[in-house]
C-alpha cells in the first residue's frame, strides 16, 4: 500500500504554555498529511478530486492519537501516513510522526467515511470509487 | 450604535511558549465577536442571516490589532464589539477586549465587504440591506 | 462523580469547506472543558492550580473521539464531562457534546498524565495529590 | 535587507464554509514565516536563538493584513518576508503572499519587541543584540 511521507516543523503557535504541541494540533497535522497521501495516489488536490468524484468530502468518524513522546518549537519532524484498510464507503488511515533520530513520537489512527449530499442536502455515505482505491495499491 | 458585550475565557491552548495568548487568536476570538453581534442585532445566527439576504459572507479585507498588555491562561476578559461605520457594501468594526480590572488589553479594527456569488461563482460585493443596517441603530 | 455542564457556540471560524466543525476543534474544546471540569473541583483556574501543586500540567497521552453527527456553524452544543477513572498519576476522562435537541453529536475520550520537571527539565510524572482527587468526589 | 521566501500549502483546516482561508490563518502562517525568516539569517530555530540570547520571545504589539484576493484549499502559495525596519528594542516585519501565477493575495505588517523577563516575571523590553540585526544585513 502507497506511504507518504511528509515533513512538517513544528512552530511556535503550535506550542502551548508547557512548551509543547498542544495536542489538537497533531490531528490537523495528521489531516493535512491525509491529503498529501490523496494527492500523492490521485495526483489531485482535494478540491480537484472532491470535484472529479462529486463528493463533498471524507470526514472521520472515530480518530485518536496516542503521544509517546513531546514534540517542542523547532522539532523537524517527518509523518508517514498510510491507508491501512478500504471498505465499501470507508477506510482507516494510519499516521507515524518521527522525530529527525528516528524515534516515534506520536501515533495517529483515524477512520473516514467518503460522503456526498442527497436531495435535502444531507451528508449520505457513498460507495468509493473503484479507480481511486486502486491508485493506492 | 448598537454594542454589544461578550464574555471570553482564555484557554490553554490560545497561549504560546511565553505563556501568554498567541496572536493569531485574537483575531477568532474578534470573528466570534463580530458574529455575536449580528446576532444581536437581527436575532438571527450568521447561518440564518446569509440564507435570509442569499449572501455568501462578510470576509475581512483589511484588519489590525493593537497588543496593549498581554493575557494569559485563566484570564476572565470582556469583548465589546460595535460598528463604527456602514458604507454601501462594506463596513467597520471595532472591539475592545478589557481585562476584568477594565483595562484594555487589545483593541481590533476590521473593516469587511458584504459579497456574494455571481454566476461563475466568483465572490463580488453587494449593497448592504437597508433593514441590515437598521437593526444596529 | 463531579459532571460539569459546559455550554459552546459553534463558531463559523470552526467549520471547514462542508459547512462542518473541522474535527481537530473538537479537541480544542473538550481541552477547555476539561479545564473547567478542573476548576468547577478545586475552584482554582489551571495556571492557579498548576502553581498551588509545583507542577507543569496534565498533557494528554492518549485521546479520541467519535463523531456520531456532524455540527454546523450556529449550533449551540452542550459538553457534559467527568473523570471516568483516577490512578496514582494519571486519569481518564470522558465527554459528550450533545446538541439542543439532547442528541449525541461527539464522545471524547482522554488519558491524562499528571506532570512536573525533574532536575533536568524533563517532564516526568507525578502522583496525583489526594486532596484534588478528593474535590471530584 | 534579507528576504526570506517560504512556500505555504493551503489546507482543508484554513478553510472556512465560503470555501475561502479563515483569516486568522494568514497571521499564524505570517507567524510561521518571521520565524523562518530569523532562522535563515541566524541559522537557529526561535527556540535556540531564545535560548542564545536569555530572552523571552518577541511578541507582536501591532499587527495587520490586507486582503486583496482570497486563497482557496489546494493554491500553493509563496510567502516573502523581510525586515523593514529595526529599532532599538523594536521592529517592523512585511509579508508578501502571492499566488503561484505572482498575484498578490495578501500583505502583512507586524511589529514586535524583543522582550525579556524582570526579576518579578513580568515582561519587559530589551535592546536587540547588535550582532543578531547585523546578521540581517
Amino acid at each position: 500500500m502507497l506511504t507518504n511521507m511528509r515533513p512538517v516543523s513544528i512552530e511556535w503557535g503550535m506550542c502551548d504554555p508547557a512548551g509543547i504541541v498542544f495536542y489538537p494540533r497533531y490531528f490537523e497535522i495528521f489531516d493535512g498529511c491525509l491529503n498529501a497521501l490523496f494527492k500523492r495516489a490521485t495526483g489531485l488536490t482535494k478540491f480537484e478530486m472532491l470535484a472529479k468524484y462529486a463528493v463533498t468530502g471524507y470526514p472521520s468518524v472515530d480518530t485518536r492519537c496516542k503521544f509517546v513522546r513531546p514534540c517542542k518549537f523547532g522539532d523537524e519532524v517527518t509523518v508517514e501516513s498510510r491507508i491501512a484498510a478500504f471498505r465499501r464507503s470507508s477506510f482507516d488511515v494510519e499516521h507515524r510522526l518521527v522525530q529527525a533520530d528516528g524515534s516515534l513520537a506520536v501515533e495517529g489512527f483515524d477512520t473516514r467515511v467518503w460522503v456526498g449530499r442527497d436531495a435535502e442536502g444531507a451528508l449520505k455515505s457513498r460507495a468509493l470509487p473503484d479507480d481511486l482505491v486502486a491508485a493506492f495499491a
